[in-house]
């Protein structure tokens, strides 16, 4: 009963204040969200709020909201529900809250993905006017990263958004999107069947109630959410000034690993990314693995370093290489004058540079001995 | 009289030795070259290094050597010479001497440019099989170094060496090749015009003796006096197991700026500058600009960060913007839900929007009130 009244408040706070505003999450840390939302519905004005919050906390009726949400299979979650996502709690520790930094008073959420889930997600952000490169690497990372059982967590807008979810979803893993506006609405029109395809497998959350529109300050306070519901944000193709790079901000203030795919230096939208880099704020990574890796548990994912094939080189004695390594590149040099050059004899190294070419190694010339292409390599 | 003995001493310890060997820089450093040599000559063994140099030592002709290099315009620098590059101390100090660290003997040179100039100078490295991305990001690059007077320093191998030698010349700036054979030689063969070139404007540089080959041996001494002889080493593509990190390994212990040129995580090429920026050893660099900023005494070149254009918003009022941010981005809105959405009073919002919809931010549709694309940014 106490639950349903807590859920109750909770509905009409949020049905009357703009999402992120730290105002009414502040209050609701400090009296609880009942009393909060009675005394404002007394027109009490508590924290200066009341002229804000009363035109539309008139008109909220949050039993009729919660059955018409219900009726669409949106549920309101709340801090006392188990699937509350524990990461959202460490916006009360970020440190720059004046900016719409505290947790919200609920979330929306449509589909079967319980949000506790999230702790072990991954943010893939980027530009809404991605390259099909940087569509490419979000796609394949998001992939990798679905793969392990993570999911991947993302707005719903063009590019980057797009390719992390459809990466997502190709490699049958889980991925959620994180709206600005209702969960019941499809911004942008065109990504409807997305969203439709998110909420019957995975999720689609927002703190906005339903049948809001998207505004400037939602996608802002939209963006907190998204770092703080995942383990890490990676960002792919940003532009200088970008949404992404606000939630990059709030994922470094929050603690989280921040990570970000390079591109082409002459690629305008990979010019935040690499300042991302160059500033330390992000670690580079090229692929889903070196995600995994830097989100994981110590040890729960280890990425093996590219290391370049073992050359045919690495396989011979000490012997053999000091004679190879004196034999030239280009023109061909006698057995006698890369004897001095290794300081070894003359028979030794006739007999070592006919079994360096038995390995195809080196290569006898009409100007003498050189080294073979397999071994021209330095 | 004894400048003279000391540099031919010298040149028939570079003809008898192979470039980098540390056990002769060491006992030169120790004893002098001009005893060194005589000990060897009088067949004394020194350092257990007689049997190696012996036979070479025997038919070393100094001052046939300077006379016959003279006359092909190169000369032999060595550090009681005032174009001395101080850089190559530097290797005394490095940490990991063991494995060719050593200064060299002395330096081949041809071409007009002193090697003191080299103080202030850049190398750009990188991977000979290099794409069209790295060679221009290579080329733009080093033009901008070259242009502020910068000398640049490469190799002369296919790909990125090429492509910073030929951005340097075409800005009109100075540009060096340092070698792993004779200046005299033209390695590979179809450089033979660029070598010539960097002869005439610049400088062609190598620890190897007029007609010595390139062996790999040869190649692994030539990188550190790459990264020796310069300010800072950018690396522009180098596969995972490359010269190019050879030389960028020894331009970190030598404490250099080492710089990296990011690029497509799919190319094979930007692989191991990937792991250079990862692994923290590299700074990431995207221009010419970055460079001379890494490299320049503080303050000296800074570069300005790309922040992005100013968008119209930005000169709104506080209230203005707080209309605008009430808005919706797609379908539109009426002025008495967006003022209380912005908290706002209907008469002032509704001047507002008129206001907003003259600066072409907020448009009117049969729905009523909405962002105009110019807004539509968040």
């Amino acid at each position: 009963m106490s639950a349903e009244r807590e859920r109750l408040a909770r509905v009409a706070l949020a049905a009357s204040t703009e999402p992120g505003d730290p105002r009414i999450s502040g209050l609701v840390e400090e009296l609880g969200a009942v009393p909060l939302h009675e005394h404002l519905s007394a027109e009490h004005d508590i924290g200066g709020v009341l002229s804000d919050v009363s035109a539309r906390l008139k008109v909220a009726d949050p039993e009729r909201d919660l059955e018409q949400a219900t009726r669409l299979g949106i549920r309101f979650v709340i801090p006392s529900d188990d699937e509350w996502p524990s990461g959202l709690d460490d916006l009360l520790m970020a440190p720059l809250l004046q900016e719409r930094g505290l947790p919200p008073v609920g979330l929306w959420v449509k589909g079967p993905l319980r949000l506790d889930r999230l702790a072990a997600s991954v943010a893939v952000v980027g530009s809404r006017s991605a390259t099909s490169y940087g569509a490419d690497a979000a796609a394949d990372l998001a992939a990798v990263v679905a793969r392990s059982g993570a999911p991947v967590v993302s707005g719903a807008a063009f590019g980057i958004d797009h390719a992390a979810h459809r990466g997502a979803l190709a490699s049958g893993g889980e991925s959620v999107a994180v709206l600005a506006c209702g969960v019941d609405r499809a911004y942008p029109a065109a990504h409807k069947n997305l969203l439709d395809h998110l909420a019957a497998e995975g999720a689609v959350v927002s703190e906005a109630p339903p049948g809001w529109s998207p505004t400037r300050v939602r996608f802002l306070a939209r963006n907190r959410l998204i770092a703080a519901l995942t383990r890490g944000t990676v960002v792919v193709e940003a532009a200088v000034r970008s949404g992404a790079l606000n939630t990059a901000n709030w994922a470094s203030r929050l603690n989280r690993s921040l990570m970000a795919v390079p591109g082409p230096v002459t690629s305008a939208p990979s010019q935040g990314v690499h300042q991302l880099i160059r500033s330390g704020a992000a670690t580079l990574v090229t692929s889903g693995a070196e995600v995994l890796e830097m989100i994981g548990s110590s040890g729960e994912h280890l990425v093996e370093e590219p290391r370049g094939a073992v050359r045919p080189r690495d396989r011979l004695s000490v012997r053999h290489q000091q004679v190879l390594d004196a034999v030239p590149v280009s023109a061909g040099a006698r057995a006698d004058s890369i004897a001095r050059t290794a300081g070894l004899g003359l028979l030794e190294v006739r007999s070592t540079l006919t079994r360096l070419a038995g390995h195809g190694l080196v290569e006898h010339t009409e100007d003498g001995w050189r080294l073979a292409a397999l071994a021209r390599t330095h």
